[in-house]
Parts: structure tokens; C-alpha cells; sequence
């Protein structure tokens, strides 16, 4: 820690959530005497936004289970200001200052800062609607959200739902819906759903949403939506296969794409990368040095590949918010990057990646090869062992593995953590078959599916010819 | 592969589980022509050792579940030939062959061998019981012993039984006899179970199975024992405090520790090291570079220590197995080693451990800390989170992790072994700290608990005044 006590400066925070928060408590470790503030556009902090869902389906039965800290404890414990309904609208880097807009009265203020941490996350695409005037039609990414979409479930009583976009909100809202009787169709604009994962895994997925009930209409582009004067979207026009189809509808779910929520950093030098992601150096400064940026809305390191990438998971916002906190109070860390891991939970299968996808690998001239193998999750004497596919993407020469992605039922999210934790150290498929992982009947098999799919890899590599 | 086809070489291997299938499997890969012969000393071959206490508690109700493959599959698929009953009682390296005893007849046979791999495991210590004469003092290592067991509770219907050493064996079986409705007395040497655990790791198992109601009796070693004109031990005489205390029995259960099973390598020269295991090669050759070992007979480096060590886990034992087998036959592979990493499932509880232990560092003159801390095993807001306590050992100076244990009732396996994975790359607490783990709600907390022990022991450094 480096205790800046001599100097009371200014620290800006914009962003009351995972990223945010992280910074600003770091900024107060290291900085006793530093004035912070946090300022959010919403009404909320603190929340677990990965929770959302889980609270329309019911699993969650209070939102207040979802808010890991209050706004009072920031304030008082941590002597942090919480401005809420603080919309930042401009950013001024010579001036260095903001200007906020008040979101109950509209009023514009002005705020200073010596140092700014930008962690204002990502919001979704709206692909055309208008979201304000339409009672029926929701984002799903805050508290806001979650808490209009209740009650219109609660007030309206919807049938039928249309959820466009089939990634992870998508189906997660998907199967939220589903559970609590509403008839949910899907339309999703790739040839698969969760298009980040490979085939081999998305397919499951794919089948298990149908087997459940899920209707999902894949290679559907949306074209249009009519509204009833009520301002309620009633039908929703698509086109597939050359010919348009049109779905009645009492509630619209957009989870097409995020993007960085970075629209007031224009007119400023802050460059922004894929997705409108604020461009950092590894101590994660933007363009000016003491502004800072973390968590959804910036750019993360692809450890993997090397480049900078839009990588929104909760995972990153949390570590990237801490070091930006530390590095604007006189830390000097550098942020190593990331391997895209992540995991979802969905009608009762874990889907979980990390790393890079085979196509990536390919356009990056890895020598890529990729293997799908399933087995079980534990020994099969044992009750209760269910099935694991595991992909595997790894470069034939150097033999090091660049991705994994695995579905099944159990035991699925920690695996793909030994693979993450593979990918950091650069291991190859020797390496990781040779791995000493723990061994129980109730747990694993004696060679656990991280090993064999490695042993797999070697062995199908002994087959080819170079 | 290798492919030796030009030699029509005899492969012996000694032991027919895990790591004797496994050489002898990749034997056969690696050399289609070779004469491969598998000896037995008991009935059965191919079975999970780690399974059999869940076919006493009836949790794996036919003991046929247990086994991997037969036999038959053996020499029919593989064109290995097995051999069961075949107890090696005399090696000699020179003419390059052994002596068996037929178990069923005690006919003495003679093999010969170009290759030898010894994987004969290891054997419990017997503690001076006769063990042959005794009908309800029971090993529990092999299908022999647990069938032998489940005979005598069938046909003299036990109610009390004293397990005699608090290991892994030992509390599984409480736990298996415990739940067919017998009552548990566990006498234990040491001052806690599970030995090779920290304090704070061993308590709460230990208080889980007192609250269950194990009788654990600790800091009490064995002094005698009497039996009655039947063959059954009645009672079981134990010290402790230096006084001498008697319990009444129907049934003991010997789990004192094991050793490698090894006393035919005696007036050779092998090697022996810690607890009877065969030194080793990094290549796994023993003291005659014709000679192999693997498995629980054989020492196995210890990848944070450097220093070969006797860790027999089923892990260790498929690995070495399979590397003997290939360097048997023209392969050229090294064994790594492995991080002794471990996992049981006892009452609900996982319980895991990977790396050395403190006190181990310490002996090795590590700059050693530990910090203990309990975490969630998954968001609290999501139904179904468990508590795991987590136990870090690292080095102060180098920050290098060397050990991690944990237990819990979800979530402790897969975890330990991304500490494995993490220890294998010798990654020091601020590399794990940020290590890009997958989080979802029903799966982990943004920060992981294997994250989250990493932060505190940099907090904790960061506190030390060096």
C-alpha cells in the first residue's frame, strides 16, 4: 500500500458497480485522506448484475439479496461519496472536470477531479427501438431493468415473449421466462445460438432449450416491430430464409450485443477500441495519464493472443476496477490480461470457455487443431456422474493450448478455471495431461476429463502427418 | 509412438490395477508384437480401489460396478495375456526373471523378461495382527478385502467396530460402516485425523464426524488386543495419557498407513526409499534400466520440493503406469511429478488438499506463512451456497505458493486443483490473484475463493515488516 496522506486529491469514479467499486476502495486503501466519488447514473450500486435473472424467475426472491454493500456502508465506512442518478454527459480532460446530468431534475453539475476511473460498464445495442416509449420492450442489464420488467410481468400477466439476441443474457432470460410460464421464443441473427462458443458445445445447448421448450429461430434477422397505441410492441417481423415471418408478442427482450457505454468520452482524446471499449495501457490509463478506465467499458488484454479485446465479464471488471483504484493512488501495477473465461448456467448445464475460439485461432495463423470428446464427470459406479463435453483448441506445432470449452450438467465451471489457469502459464497438451488433479469417486475419474481430452490431443497429433 | 515391431520382446508387469494396466495398455501400444504379460497376485484386476468403501455402505450396490474392464478384454482386445493369483515372490535382475507363487495351488513358477515393470502398490501395516487367523480384522486395499468384509458383516451382523488409524482408509470406511447402522470407534496416533492436513483444515472434519457420531479417539496408541476360540478379536487396548483403556469390538479395521508392497526386491539392488517405494528415474527406470516402476510402489518427485517422495494416489499411479509402459518400449518421456494433489469425500465434506504442508516448508527452510480463511462457495443470494475454508501455504519471500487445502461441501475438488494447476507453474499469490477465473452465481463469487485467499495473503504480506 502506498498512502498518499500528504494529498487530499480529487478522485472520480464513474460507475457504482463491480469495476467502480473496486476502484474506489482500493483508491481509499491506499489513499486515507483523498476526497472520492462515485458517481452512477442509475439509483443502484453494488449489485450482482450476473443475479438479475434469477430474480425474474423467482430463485431469488428479494432484490435486496442481490445488493452486496449499501451506499451508507461506502459513505460511512469507507468514506466514499455516492452521488446516484448521476449521469456523466461530457468529459473535459483539460479542464479536467465532468459534467453530470442529474437524472430526477436534469440539472448539469460540474465535478472535478485530479484523477478519473471510467468503469460506466456496457449497455446494450437497442436495434432500433424505442425502449423510453415502449412499455413492453426491455434491456436486461441493471436493476432498472430488472425491476421494470417484474412489474410489467406482474401488471400485464404476459403469454408470449420475444428475446432477440440468443448469447448468454438471452438465454438466461430465455429460460427466467420460461420458468415462470411464459412462452419464449428466441430469434437470433447467427447460425447458432451463443455464438462464442464452437458447435460441438453450442449444439447441446441448442437441443436442451428445444427438448424444454424454448422455441429458437436461428439465421433470423429482425426487420420490424408494429406497437399498439398503448405504446405495447404486439408483433415482431423477421426475415429468414429470404421470406418474412411475423411473431405475436406480449413482452420484447433486446440482449442482441453490448457495447462499451462510452458515448460521452467523444469530443475527447480517450480512444476507444472494439465494441467503443476505452483503449488502455497495461497500468490501464486511457490516453490521458490519470485517466483510468476498468471493468466492461474498456479494452482488456487478451493473454492469448496478445491484443486488446472487449472481454465484459464480471471477472475482469472486479480486477481491472482494483488495479485502476491502486494505480490512481500511486500503485504501479500492471494488469496481465485476461483468457476470456467465462461460465453460464442454463436449464441445468454448466456452458463455460476460456480462452480463444477455433476461427480466432485460425485468422490469427495459430496451426490450429480442435477435438470434442465427452466423459464423465465423475466415476460411473458412482451415482449421480453425468456426461462432460469438452472441446479442446490447441496450435499443432507449438502444442500449446489456446481454448476450452466444455458443457454438461456438473463439474464444469472449476474445470474450466484448471484450463484458464493452463492457458496464463502457456501450457501445452503434454503439460496438461500430465497434470496432478485430485481424484475421488464422487468427483473425478482416476484421469480426469481435463487430462484425457489432453491425451486425446496427443494422440490424434501422433496420427497426423506433417 | 514407437512401434518396436522388429522385436518380439517379453514385457512383464507386476500388478494388475491401476498402474500395471496402464504400461501394460501402453506396451502393447507402442510394441504390436511384444509378449506382454500381466501377473496378479490377487483374483481381480482393473477395479477402483477408491470405490470399495461405497460398495460396504451399499452407496455402489454390485461390487461388479467397480471394475474397468475384465480379464478377457485384456487378452482378447489388447492381446495381453493376465495372469491372476500370481504372487511374485523373488526377482533376479541378472537372469532376468522372477519368481512366482501360485496363490491357488503354491506352485512356484518361473517368468523370464526382457522388461519388467513392477507396479505391485502398496500394503496396509498389519500392527502385529495376524491377520489370515483372525476372521473380523480386515485390510481394506483390494476387492479380496472387501468382499472378505462384507461376508463377515452379512453373516455376523456387527454392531461395533474399532478402525484403527484416521487417514483417508480409515475415515471412509467409518463413515461406510457408520452408515449400515454399526457403531464407529476411530483410534488415531497422532494428535488429529487426517494427518497430513493443517489444524485448520482437520478440525472441521473432525468436528463433522463427532457431530455425526464417530467416536474419535485421538493421541491413543494401539498396545494389544484379545481374541476369543473363534477367531474374533473382542477387544481392542489402547494408551493414552499413560493409562491404559479397553474397548469392546465385533470388528477392526486396519488403516494404520500403508507401505509399498516391495519385500520381493529384497537381496536385489533395487532401490528402496521412503516407505519401501522403488527409486526412480525421472524416466521411472529402477536401479536396472530394464527394470520400471510406477504407482504406489514406486517414489514419485515432488514437484515443490524437488525431492522424490512417496505419494501413492491413484493420479500418480495411472500417469507413471503409462509412462513405464511407453519407456518399456522405446519411449523416451520423463514423469514430471506431481504436487501430491488429493481429494476425499467424507460425511458431505470435500476435503482436498495440493502442494506441501506448513510444517513440510518449514523443514525445507521455506520462508513460510499460512493463512486460513472461509469463504462462499457460490453468490449467497443464489439458494445452495456452502462454506469452504481455505488453507494457503506460501513463501514469503519468493510469494510462491507451495500448498493449498480446502474442505467444504461443494466446490473443493475442482479448486484444489486449479492450486495444482497454479503450483505446477510455481505462480506466487499475486499471479493467482489475478488469475481470470469463471464466475456465474450458482458457480463461484465474482472473485474466487481461490482469488480471494491470494489477496489476503498479499494484504497480510503487505502488513509484515520484513
Amino acid at each position: 500500500m502506498y498512502f498518499d496522506t500528504n494529498e487530499k486529491q480529487k478522485i472520480l469514479i464513474i460507475g457504482g458497480n463491480v469495476s467502480g467499486l473496486a476502484a474506489a476502495s482500493q483508491a481509499r486503501r491506499n489513499a486515507p485522506n483523498a476526497d472520492i466519488t462515485v458517481l452512477e447514473s442509475g439509483n443502484y450500486i453494488s449489485y450482482g448484475t450476473c443475479g438479475l435473472p434469477y430474480y425474474i424467475s423467482g430463485i431469488i426472491d428479494d432484490i435486496n439479496k442481490l445488493f452486496v454493500y449499501t451506499p451508507e456502508f461506502f459513505e460511512k465506512e469507507r468514506k466514499i461519496n455516492i452521488k446516484l442518478n448521476h449521469k456523466v454527459i461530457e468529459i473535459n480532460p483539460l479542464k479536467k472536470e465532468i459534467i453530470v446530468e442529474v437524472q430526477t431534475n436534469k440539472e448539469h453539475l460540474i465535478f472535478n477531479y485530479d484523477k478519473l476511473i471510467i468503469c460506466s460498464g456496457a449497455i446494450s445495442f437497442d436495434l432500433g427501438f424505442e425502449v423510453s416509449k415502449l412499455k413492453n420492450v426491455f434491456f436486461f442489464r441493471n436493476v432498472e431493468d430488472t425491476l421494470a420488467l417484474k412489474d410489467f410481468i406482474n401488471n400485464y400477466n404476459p403469454k408470449k415473449a420475444v428475446i432477440i439476441g440468443g448469447g448468454s443474457i438471452g438465454l438466461l432470460m430465455a429460460e427466467a421466462l420460461f420458468k415462470i410460464g411464459i412462452k419464449v421464443t428466441v430469434i437470433e441473427k447467427a447460425k447458432k445460438i451463443f455464438n462464442e462458443y464452437e458447435d460441438e458445445i453450442s449444439t447441446i445447448l441448442y437441443k436442451k432449450l428445444v427438448l424444454e421448450g424454448i422455441e429458437l429461430i436461428l439465421e433470423a434477422e429482425l426487420t420490424s416491430s408494429s406497437s399498439n397505441d398503448s405504446g405495447l410492441v404486439k408483433t415482431i417481423t423477421y426475415m429468414k430464409d429470404s421470406s418474412l415471418n411475423t411473431l405475436e408478442t406480449d413482452l420484447v427482450i433486446l440482449s442482441a450485443g453490448i457495447k462499451a457505454n462510452t458515448d460521452f468520452c467523444k469530443g475527447t482524446s480517450i480512444e476507444l477500441g472494439k465494441n467503443g471499449a476505452i483503449k488502455v495501457s497495461p497500468k490501464l490509463q486511457t490516453s490521458y495519464s490519470n485517466i483510468f478506465a476498468a471493468g466492461d467499458c474498456a479494452c482488456v488484454k487478451n493473454l492469448v493472443t496478445g491484443k486488446y479485446d472487449f472481454i465484459p465479464t464480471a471477472n475482469n471488471a472486479a480486477k481491472t476496477g482494483r488495479i485502476a483504484g491502486d494505480n490512481a493512488t500511486g500503485g504501479d501495477v500492471v494488469f496481465a490480461g485476461s483468457v476470456g473465461t467465462k461460465v453460464d448456467q442454463i436449464f441445468g448445464l454448466e456452458i463455460a470457455k476460456t480462452g480463444i475460439a477455433f476461427k480466432e485461432a485460425q485468422e490469427l495463423q495459430f496451426d490450429v487443431l480442435k477435438i470434442t470428446e465427452s466423459y464423465s464427470s465423475h466415476a460411473k459406479a458412482m451415482p449421480g456422474a453425468q456426461v462432460i463435453t469438452v472441446t479442446l483448441i490447441f496450435d499443432k506445432k507449438t502444442r500449446k493450448i489456446l481454448g476450452a470449452q466444455m458443457i454438461g450438467k456438473e463439474g464444469v465451471a472449476k474445470r474450466i478455471d484448471v484450463f484458464a489457469t493452463a492457458i496464463t502459464n502457456q501450457m501445452s497438451i503434454d503439460d496438461v495431461y500430465m497434470l496432478d488433479l485430485s481424484y475421488s469417486p464422487g468427483t473425478s475419474t482416476v484421469w480426469d476429463p481435463v487430462n484425457k481430452i489432453c491425451g486425446q490431443a496427443i494422440l490424434n497429433l501422433s496420427k497426423i502427418k506433417f
